[in-house]
């Protein structure tokens, strides 16, 4: 396998000292970090649809990027040269994982049928390359907010007809992912959503959109697909405001329409920016609501208002990501995906390479760091002082609901003004950096 | 009662040719809408904290505003000059409801104990003026975030005390409100949050705040106080992150926690806009959701990033909202409560009048445009037509749930490609502009 | 020329009383405002990129429009085609100015003396289009942003030969404009920025920029073409960071390389509200700075972090800017240029009618409410009073630098604390309501 | 000095290993740095608005922080303790400057013949602990916002009174910095700037801070002070809109009012995020515009809109400010001031110490990050390379202005389709992460 990518050897870990762009400074995939291999922590996944499908095309101007593997008038063709090119590529980068949309790997054909066929045909391709190189699919999703027909949305749209195509299209999505052996199912509802409120019932489409994914879940159990179905939240882009707009809002839904033991959330940094939360929250959130599921791992640029998905490279970020994670115990049908693009300057296939070791090595760093803190205790034994209260009488009645307004004003009136304690963020912080390496 | 603002006459409806400031140019109390009075389609509020106790301090400077109200040393006496004041500007002002927290109304003293029988002295003189004016209390509340000791939240505190006095706050103001005949009670967390994750246990104090709302839902039962309980949610400021950053997370919180039975929602436009949604979203999502309570009638600069409480002057903020309030029944227990404050340069008692009377004309314009659009039916129309296709056959079987992925397959193959119609939002918009007057 | 659009009648203005979805309400070419027709004062200009070329597409999905005119595999056809369909909705719609940039009008082909001369064809159809209907050419512009060679910008690249290529555009374009009469010629740096400092080297960038302006101004001369040239400013996408990021900005770099006798702006509204300013602060700047040229009349959402070029509806915002238009004497060469798009679910062809209608109605409107204003005086007698106290001998001395900080500090000390006055922030604003008609 | 801070020692340096959080880990003072003390590097300075008269009040709460050095009801020995306790502070802390605006160290009297009297009784007390200490005024202010007075601005205000005043209060700062020795002088233009354009001439105005401006320039001149002028760009806050609201716009400013020579930039980190830009870019768009005079270190929240004024403690940051001033030579009369506040919640004295050792360590290890980079060569060969063509006949032909856009027409003609490079912007990423340590 050294066809498409030539010049670019296989990446090795080389350690920090390396002057060499093409080696892993920080990512030793075999190293063990508390008690598990780097690579099991991580779980990294390259994304299909901007490594292998994007371009560099903006809202401004087409495409910038030229690559050998798309050189042919023959749309099928393309498609298999593509999916060659991108197992070489995870082979050369070495990463264990993959994603895709049912429509980045096989080109849409003038019939749903014929589709269907086209995809069959590159699955099997994929399936074979998965066998002879060991990779391995993280989840699968499908393609609902390219096409025309979806421009008012999939499971949101105004006409029943244009749902009955997005079922269909979830649903051999969700076969081929069975068949690959994905370990989960993405939805991220790109146009679920709206324009303006003044063309839109809001809730009878987010009515139908529950209705749609207890039918993916029906039909997940009918076909003994065992892999995970996520939720990815994103606040806007491409339209106005999207019904999944970030965790919390999820959640809401998931609740109200009783899907909260059949989805976790598949996080993404750019998306929780955007809906004015930091990862940390959103990451936060779902652990502490147990709906963690994967990560989309990229970086969003917080002076620009839209979804930049640049790779990650803040080494604060991996560090805080990682601890939160090591701290849930970790991954389990979820990983590191690096839904991110290359910009639009970037045009040959090295800078391909070159982000994606930039982004693992940022995650090694961020892992290490995350290991340290969570071996020093200092943070988690700062946390347990200042909330030491709750170990008391008092603190655990409250908890336990064992106590009411009356008896907490009776304690009150008896103990006087509360004492209270500096919140040294200053100091916490100053921790922290003692960890960025 | 004419001491406090002795420029200012009782304001009257005018009609839209009146050149007096101090006129009402649309809002007529007594005209009828669509069956009910102004007066009782907008149930307007004036905020004691801004209107009484505001004096245009910002964090670069303090105040600017001087009132005969408040020239004295002795606190009570302050605060009982204020009352008076307060009552005869709703009187000539013409609202019909006031909402206020306790530390408003009465200054703080040593202990709890004093402090609460202070505030029972100018309970017992609200009493009175509520009784001599007519004028009812729209909601109560407790300030549990201006005091040092709640710095670190009231039911999210890491100290178990400072929960207690938070708790014994909440009963109290609880109590006040029931006395003085309140249609609801708000929780406003204005520091349930965290400045950063370094140091906050988020599970832990989401936790905690569920459990305090239970026991207030436990004690308002023990109390038989039959009002209304609302969440009113915020983004941030002052904290970096509130819990109850949206009224998505708020469903969510409530459901998690099996409150949704127990509390409403009190929407307030500027903090809907520093979340990233519209007014209109915010409302639209309570109203879908069954969650809608009362209304903060205020404004924000989206140019700015912080809560600027303006008053709401912009006629198509004020026909939307109206227009969504029609459309779900109209206010039960809530109201349009002016959570807003004059400008730190509008330093005589004259501004608050124009502001409120701006504030007042602007919502009874937006009700006069919105019963126009209810009439007419066109934007319901507009909509009905847009997803005429769920009357259909296919339509009802995916809303009743009879029908699952494999038939909807069936039937895009056997129909193929959806036929799609036009969104058609710019002419929409020019639908709305019609109404706009 | 009923060709293209035949389902639409010419529009007519019929009152505000018309419930004909293709007719003006409120604009009425002929009528005559303050002494001048409705058309001069608001000199419309429809725009060729997003209306003729635009279909539709997103960063998450392609055109969703079809269009007659570019049902051919010809691209010369297609140019064809899409000129005179342009030229039956200019007049169809009543404009009397369109805009355009090269590739817009005529598609690039394999070398540029190829390029040139299909434009050189092109333009030859324009001018006869433009002879047989009276339609004036507003203003032309070149494309130096969509091409892959200018992805790191034009006059900015970091390559001398990609900057004598987009010379070599923007010569042909200052040509062809100059053919067609065009009363200006605009300068939109859609990638004179950058995406990364790391590397940038900005102060070279920006000598070069204004090098190439000064080339740009010999050669204007040379031609003796006579048009105005204009800057438009926009602060960043597609770039993270462009060079001509506000109107201050702009102003700065026009006057470090003394070009500002040179040139003017074109002020777009979305550009100014992504830049952090209101569209009236950017005008306002222009004016009392003596720079303002055009108008990119379009609409930002405020909620949303790109340029979504809506077109303009908000009553408000047009009555403002058309207020401070009158105040500045109005348009020379300048006028109001749709640089706004149709939103991509509006896919039928009248859409288009209905967009540019509702937004020239809505100027209309802003034109007669601010012409009420200017009437009135009301505003501006305000102003007046609020800055009195520069009419005295003090304000004077200090207007005409008669006076320092010695002479400042006597009178300071002999006449004491100064008396403020009420900003009248909401008197103000109650008074812009009712102008809002 | 030993009285104000009993609890804490002399900070010193310690190394990276140390475990004691009251030494620093990284600045040692006297390590010299590419043959400069990192002294002499970072020139450190403490504001005392914030850090001696900031209490944790925020605009839900007044302050939290109880200090020895105010319990008193006399303001004037309040003053002289804070003044005692701060040199005490800069002492043990080891900064060489300090900076201050009039009404922080001397409070305001009935008149301002009284409040001057205050002033310089302050003065003498500084004065004498400078010459006890060895430190040093890197720059004295004017507080022209806080007070009542300048609600609407102080040179740009309304009332000439209003600016009379103005100007006796900066003729008094510049007469006690003098007094102090300080290296410059500052203008932050709180509230010049408007909050409503409805009652504002912006024109009118501007040409009133140019006039006030060259008083200050006169009266400088006039009493010998050499020390530099400093305009401090701000974007919003307390105002709506601020006229000095970026570099860009004072670069436009002081163009046009002819101040270019006389004023120099300070630059605040959370001032240009605030605007929209990065740090970096306004540090390099002074420093290839030759106006960089002075920094204020300090760090936004980017998910928050305010003014949130925290310690600098992003290694990033500090490595690429650091990097931009090694390239420009580093400060002459300029410093990095840490116009910063600890948090509400970090109550405790020896927060202020964790706030400025992290700050201060961050700044050194930033110092040494860009010593590394700038002595490594590696980014300025990268953005050579990318240059490289205006090192050609043709770039340099294009420089020094020999050539027009017939000759680079004729170019494009002759020699095609220029070749592109990639901006290898992620590799370049990489290179920095290489750097941060």
């Amino acid at each position: 396998m050294n066809k498409y990518f030539p010049k670019v050897p296989k990446i090795k870990y080389e350690g920090a000292d390396s002057k060499n762009p093409f080696a892993f400074k920080h990512y030793n995939p075999r190293k063990k970090v508390l008690g598990k291999t780097m690579a099991d922590h991580c779980r990294f996944a390259v994304c299909y649809w901007h490594t292998f499908k994007g371009l560099g095309g903006d809202p401004f101007g087409p495409g910038t990027m030229i690559r050998n593997y798309n050189q042919s008038d023959d749309p099928m063709a393309v498609a298999e040269m593509t999916m060659e090119a991108a197992f070489e590529f995870f082979t050369k980068l070495g990463v264990n994982f993959w994603c895709f949309h049912d429509r980045d790997i096989a080109p849409e054909a003038d019939t749903l049928a014929e589709t269907n066929r086209r995809l069959d045909k590159i699955v099997k391709l994929a399936k074979s390359l998965q066998q002879d190189t060991g990779i391995q699919l993280l989840w699968g999703t499908s393609n609902l907010f390219s096409h025309r027909r979806f421009m008012a949305g999939a499971a949101t749209n105004p006409s029943p007809a244009v749902y009955a195509y997005a079922a269909s299209q979830v649903k051999k999505a969700m076969e081929i992912t069975k068949e690959l052996g994905g370990k989960g199912y993405t939805f991220w509802g790109g146009r679920e959503g709206y324009d303006t409120l003044l063309n839109t019932d809001l809730g009878r489409e987010m009515d139908h959109l529950g209705r749609f994914l207890h039918m993916a879940v029906e039909y997940k159990k009918s076909i003994r697909f065992k892999g995970q179905f996520y939720i990815e939240p994103k606040p806007k882009e491409p339209t106005k405001h999207q019904y999944d707009c970030d965790a919390g809002n999820c959640h809401a839904f998931l609740q109200k329409y009783d899907l909260v033991d059949d989805f976790k959330l598949n996080i993404e940094s750019n998306h929780g920016t955007l809906a004015g939360h930091t990862f940390q929250h959103e990451l936060q959130y779902c652990v502490d609501n147990g709906i963690l599921g994967s990560i989309d791992a990229n970086r969003g640029d917080l002076m620009l208002g839209w979804d930049t998905d640049q790779f990650p490279t803040d080494i604060y970020e991996t560090t805080l990501a990682m601890y939160i994670l090591l701290q849930s115990g970790g991954f389990t049908t979820g990983g590191l995906n690096f839904d991110a693009k290359i910009r639009r300057q970037s045009i040959d296939p090295e800078d391909l390479f070159h982000a994606h070791i930039g982004a693992m090595d940022a995650f090694a760093r961020g892992l290490l760091n995350a290991a340290k803190m969570f071996r020093s205790g200092k943070f988690e034994k700062a946390i347990t002082k200042r909330y030491a209260g709750w170990e008391t009488t008092l603190g655990k009645k409250i908890e336990k609901g064992k106590i009411g307004f009356a008896e907490l004003e009776a304690y009150t009136h008896k103990n006087g003004e509360p004492k209270i304690q500096s919140g040294r963020q200053e100091l916490m912080e100053n921790m922290l950096n003692e960890y960025i390496a």
